[in-house]
This record gives structure tokens, sequence and C-alpha cells, in this order.
């Protein structure tokens, strides 16, 4: 931890995949779980950047399909972390799907992942912090909180009563 | 939709996986997204038995890594449906993970995937409902309408005010 | 070994694979060798899984593939260990193939695999015994002498005429 | 059908593969899945080559693996139609491992591959007859008859008592 | 082709991929292989994005590997159009590797490969120009017609005399 | 390096590959990226034979794609060693490429990738010299040092003006 913090731009990672004939289902869409296996390294990688530690993924929030994928098209998922607690990171993940012969270009997913940094004996490990620069990496850091409580009273963690930053989410 | 209804255990699926070396990352454990790969894979077959159609993935819940998964671990998965919404099916997973030297068993991760089943022009086509017929069969099916109406909150696509259902996991 | 014996169903696996464009020919069959793979895994997992030790393939019996699974089917394999002899084990394995759209499903396939179970240095070390339960693992297990005997002769390792088991076979 | 016969050395068939992290078990051993995997690629391509058409495996001879492989061995596959019966072409399958550090070369298997040749619609077609020339490829010719009455005894598609081929095999 | 010229930023991809076991070499380095099979997948998509249109690799030209790239290291690729012959692109990219644990990042490679745009009865067709904008982007420009003249006299398609351009590389 | 010298034949290797759905872009032809993995592969095992060593990748020559390979085609790649340099290794690949059901085979592309021969801690390590036998052999050895000094020149590694060899290329 030689720097007292980081910005997310330093840390921010781009991969930009193919949709090849064995990521799709009988219908040419591509499959919901090869997804999320590129968000999950695209993210772990840009975790790693940011911490320059081994992580381990440690949840991932609800993620919504609403836009189907095509054989051929041109995936491009960007991943920025926004928020660091201690060893685990929060990142956010973009995911554009291209189609080459028309070059329109659609956002069909967002999604945020959390990771923790461990040592080499596999010992969570705390991280240099972030300071977020630009007034959406200030709004994705601030949400971070809420995101936050709303995975541990899911993981039965925090009792809900508790989750003050969670219940505007609510307006209760 | 030949049938009335059909109940869960006629669509359930297990599907066992070794864990090899390109799905673990440099501590030896499984990466998260080969983990949710097969989540998908697993989920989807189940719902495909269930409904006898083509599937695709609508969402997934928010999913926690709480025990990591060795290289050489035998992984297996397990998917139930537990509820159907005209054209769409909500799947559990129950992921457990084995060392075979020791023999030692653990439960690592339960998740809920959520398909809609289609036609061959894509569009979604309502399936034959559900019937649960043991006590955590019936808990699942109850608790279905609660996650769904999370699922909607947090989409956006529902007003919180109106997720009653929900609200009793809030205990408000 | 811990145990004196084990049952068959302490060790018995179920693998589900979806079959993807790239396990097949131009005729959108499954190659019969993905399939071998995929035996080879299953029936790996569950000599592992009765003698909690790395095990490695000693002999594949014969196999026919008399049915052509299709481009989408979902492939349902059961090994079971039959009978233990010292340090090797003989799996059964059944492959089920089912067609999503029609839900008919075939037995396309049963194969006997045989597994040495070693040691770290990579040496043969004694297994638990096997205890057969009901009547079919019963069956299994007294053929399993008559295919051992037939596997013998093959390699060359048995003279025929000491084959008294595998004689019965042919009748003679 | 444009030949009336060829040679095996028409068809014949080498393939090289270096054994890669993902097809070994925990001792750095090559699984047998994988090699059987290979030798089915290997043999349809030289069924393929002979009678220029489509080909499905129709049946593997028992195999037995006796020698280990390891990481980062070079292993070399050989195969050559063998015989023709009308649609089905019986290939044989030589693998060799090769240690690059040492030179080391070893014949770890043979085996016995069966395939028919298919039309555009699946169904069996006549293949062109094979023509042996040298004497090792004249004894697997012969061969093939004894073999071929072994794989429909135990497929139970021919009455031991009428295998009077395979008899000869056992000394009868 | 409804644009008179497109940018070359209007078509720059950016690639990231992390070294596994299965990419690497026994001394645990990326496999030259593999990266360039990186390398044509993501020049591909950056020509594809220029033309929309399907492309074809007509080309690589001479690459060097001067550093090696290590299990676990993170490699990101960037492909940039430089220039456009009639139906053919050219498309630099460049390589770099960086180690996560020390966040040490080295350009390991660059590359042109050269594409042909081909329409769906896969014949070559033109494509829209490309309009350098930066200092750097008109310097390849300019020396694509270099690099374009040494591809030629090497593939013996033109004169070693009339290559021109080719000529003041060896200073003649 | 026991032996004073060794013939090309002696680690002359051939590899065959099925063009697979994956493989290959959306108009089935098969990726040049793919089809480079293979040289690699293919070319470093002749390298590895002729050395007994670990080899990594030094660069790759120029490399021309003229004739699309489709799918379901049959592409053999047969690599050279064609001479030594103290540690490093010059090696001519050949590619065929044939279509099943026709018989065809077309020469689809040649190409020269250079090895260094490395120890254990990956410095380079001296080699066996290599002795050409045949006409063609010879001729691939002398074109060697040309191809060499354009390497050279190409990295900025040598003046144009003492590449002696490289401008009879020229015809200067």
């Amino acid at each position: 931890m030689s720097k007292k913090f980081k910005y997310p731009r330093e840390s921010q990672v781009t991969m930009t995949e193919l949709v090849l004939p064995n990521d799709t289902n009988t219908l040419n869409n591509l499959m919901g779980g090869r997804l999320m296996h590129w968000m999950d390294i695209v993210s772990a990688i840009a975790a790693q950047k940011h911490s320059n530690r081994t992580v381990v993924t440690a949840s991932v929030d609800n993620v919504s399909f609403s836009h189907s994928i095509q054989l051929g098209n041109v995936v491009s998922l960007t991943a920025t972390v926004t928020r660091v607690f201690n060893s685990s990171m929060e990142v956010f993940i973009e995911v554009w799907s291209e189609d080459i012969l028309t070059g329109t270009k659609i956002m069909s997913n967002t999604a945020f992942f959390t990771f923790v940094a461990v040592d080499q004996s596999g010992q969570p490990i705390e991280v240099t912090k972030l300071e977020p620069e630009t007034t959406d990496e200030q709004e994705l850091f601030d949400g971070a909180l809420r995101r936050r409580q709303l995975r541990l009273v899911l993981a039965k963690r925090m009792d809900p009563q508790e989750a003050t930053e969670l219940k505007s989410l609510f307006k209760l």
C-alpha cells in the first residue's frame, strides 16, 4: 500500500469479446452464464489492478438480462472500481454489444461484483482507498454503501432495521 | 402444454464438474465466473426440461461466495424449478463441493436464476404450471413471490410501496 | 481405509451436459470421442469418491454407439462402482439423452471403465471393498469377474483356457 | 465411389498433441478420456479420407492404459483403416508419447475404432473397398473379421456359437 | 458505405486477457501462438468495426517476441486501423503485459495484420476510407505503403525493383 | 548435446486438425489466428524434438492467407527445422487443407517460425546443429541466412547495408 489512494481510472479495464458458436443457445443468443463469466474476469482484473493483489469473488449483485446478444456480435465490457471497504472492493461493469454489419451499439447490462483482496495464504488484506473524481464516480461511490447493506441483509448478516442507507431505496 | 402442471422433481437436474487448472486463479481457487457459468447451464436445463422450450436467462439474484473451492475438488450442482409466472420460471441452485481425499462435502453456494421460455421466433410463451410436493418445495414456492418483487424493485420496474411481499423481508 | 466397505450409492455420480456446436460433427451429431471424454470424467469421479484417492484410467471395455445424440440435446451420465479388485475398481456408466422440445428420453449407451487408485507417488494402493445392495447391483457385481477375464485375455495377460468365468459367456 | 479400392496409406493420418494442464489429473498424468477424444478425432479423419463421407463412431474396442503420459509430453497418434465392411470401416490407432527433455519415446496404447459412413440424411452408405499392401496391413485386415465377431457377440447381435473366427482367439 | 471516411479512433478496440494455465508452456510463459490468436481477434474486430463488414485475415507481418509474458499476467491489446487500400485494411496492434503484484507494465509486442472486407458470398468489397487525425496516426498511415510493398515482394507478387517506397527502408 | 548434429527428418512433426464451429468466422472460414496458434504448436514441437529443450517463440515471419479453409475441412500441418543458429532454430511449416467430400487437397500456407531453446531458468542454451540431407532441405538451409537478416533489419537490430544475403532477395 505505497499510495494513500488511487483514482478509478487507474484500474479501469475494457475487455472485448466476439460471440462464438459455443457461447450461444439454439436461438443463437449469447448464454447468460458465459456473459457472467466474462463479467467476473474483467471485474477481477480491475480489482487486481487497483489492489495489486490476488482477489477472490465475494458476491454478485442481482443482474438482469433484458436484451439478447447475437452470435457474431462484438461484446465490450468496462469494469470500474467504485468503492473500497477495508479488504473488499465493489466493481461496476457496463456491457455493450455491437452488431458489426449495422454498427448498432446497445448497452445490454450493468452489474456490481464485489471482490476481496487476499495475501498468498488466502487471508483478506487491506487495500488502498479509492478517490472518485467525476460526478458519475461520486454517485457510484455513494450508492455503494446502500448496495452493501442490501448484500448483508440478503446474506442474513445484517438486521434490516439497521440498514439505514438501504431504507432510502425503499423510501421508508 | 399437454399437462396441467408438473412436479419439481420431474425437471430436477444434477450436474457434476471437476475443477481443472483453467478454472482456477493463482491461489488454485475456482473462479466465481466459472461457477456462475455452470449454475446458468444446470438451471437452464432444469427450466428447459420443465417447459419443453428453449429458455433465455432473464435474471440472476444476488449470489455470495463464502467458501473457496479448490483445484481437483468435485463440484455438484442441483437445480430445481421453484415457481412459474406465465412464461418465466425461477430456479433454485444448490452447489456442493467435495474434497476427494478427505471425503469432506461442503454446501458452498445457493442461488436463484430466472428464465423465460421462448418460441422459435424468440417470443415469450406461457409454460406449464408447477405444483410443489414437499415442505421444502412449498417454502421455495412461497418465497418466489417476494424474490420476484425484489427483482422488479431493483430493476426499477415496480414501486417499492407496492412490493407488499417484499416488505415482510424487511419486517416493515 | 477407515470403513470396512461402502455401498454403490455412496459414490454414485450424475453428470449432465448440454451438446454444444463444438461437440458435434457436420451432421450435428455428438462426436463419440466427446462422449467418451465425459464418460471418463463421471466414472473417474465415482471411483475417486469410493476410494478417496486419485485414480487413473486402466481400461475401457467395448462401447457401441447405436443412437445418435443431437446438438442441443441434454446428456445425462450416471456412474456406479460395480466391484473392487484390490486397487482397481470397475465402474458402470449409463448414458441418457433427452430432446428438450419433445421431452423424449433415450438410453443411448452403457459402458464399463476400470480405474486404479494410486497414492501420491503414483503407486497402486488397496481400496475399501464394495457391498452391493440391490439386485441390479448384485448382478453387476457378479458379471465383473467375467468382464475382468475378457480384459485380461484381450490384453494377453491371461490364457483363455484359464478364463473359467468368461467361457460361460460363450456358452462353452 | 469412383475408385474400385484404396490402399491404407492413402488415408493414413498422423496427429500430434501437446499435453496441457487442463488435459491432466492431479498427478499431472494425461486423463484417459482426453486421449480417447483424440483417438476418435484422428480415426474419424482417416475413415473420412478413405470414404470421402461424413462418418459416425459405431464402436470402440477394449482399450487398456498401461503407461501414464505426463504433462508437457508430445503425444503422436497414427490412424490406419484396416478393413471395410459395406458401410463400416475399422481403424487401427497407435499412440506414442515422447518426453521432450530425454527424447524417450514410448508406444503407450493401441486401439480399434469402427465408423459408419453416412449420406447427408444420416443413412449408412457403401464405401470403397480397402486393399492391404504390406504384411502388417494384411495381418490387421485378417484380424478385423475376428474383432468384428467379438463386437457383435458383446453387443448381443451374434450367437457366440456362430462366431467361428472368434473361437480361434480362444483356441477352442 | 454511407460515410465518406472514418477516423482511426472510431474503430479502435481494446481487449484484455488473463494468462491461464492452458495458455502457457512448461516455463509458465504465454505461448506465442495464443498471443497471435488474440492479436488476430482484436484486429479483426477493429477492421470489422471500421468496415461494417465480415473480414478475413489476409496477412500477418513479421512479429518478434522479445519479452516473456507470465502465467497470471494481464495482457492488454489495442488495435487501430492504419490505412485502407480498396477492400483491404492494415491494422496496428500494441500488446502490453502487466504483472498484478508489482503493477509493472511492459509493452511486449507490436504487429501489423491485414484484413480484406468481404460480402456475404465471400467476395472482396470496397470499404470506407480512413482519415488519420494525430501525428502518430499519420506516421502509421504513411508507413503503410512501404509495409504493403514488402508484403507484395515477399509474396512474390511485386518486383523488388518497383517497390519504390520499400527501397527507402533499405536506404538504397 | 550428446549428438554432433541431427537430420531434419528426426524432428519433423505432422499435426492434423478438424475445423470446428468455434474456429470459424460468420462465413464458416477458419480464422487466421486459430491457424497461427496451430502453426506455433506444431513448430514448437519440432524445435523441442530437435533440441530436447523447452523452447520459446522468438519470431514469426510474414504469413499470407490466400486460400480460405472451410468448416469441416481437415487441416494438416508439417513442421521441419531448417537451420540452427546457436540457441535459435528456424522452422518451416507447410499447411494443407482437405475437403473430405471431394478429396481435394490444397496447400494453403507456408510460414517460418523461429524459436529459442532455453534451460530451466529460462536462459538461452546452445543446441545441436542441423545437417540437411535432401535438395529441398539444403535450399531451406541456405535461405535461412537471408530470412534471418530480414528479421534483424525489420527488428532494427541490423543495418540494411550489412545485410549482404538479404540484398540478393532484392536483386540489388
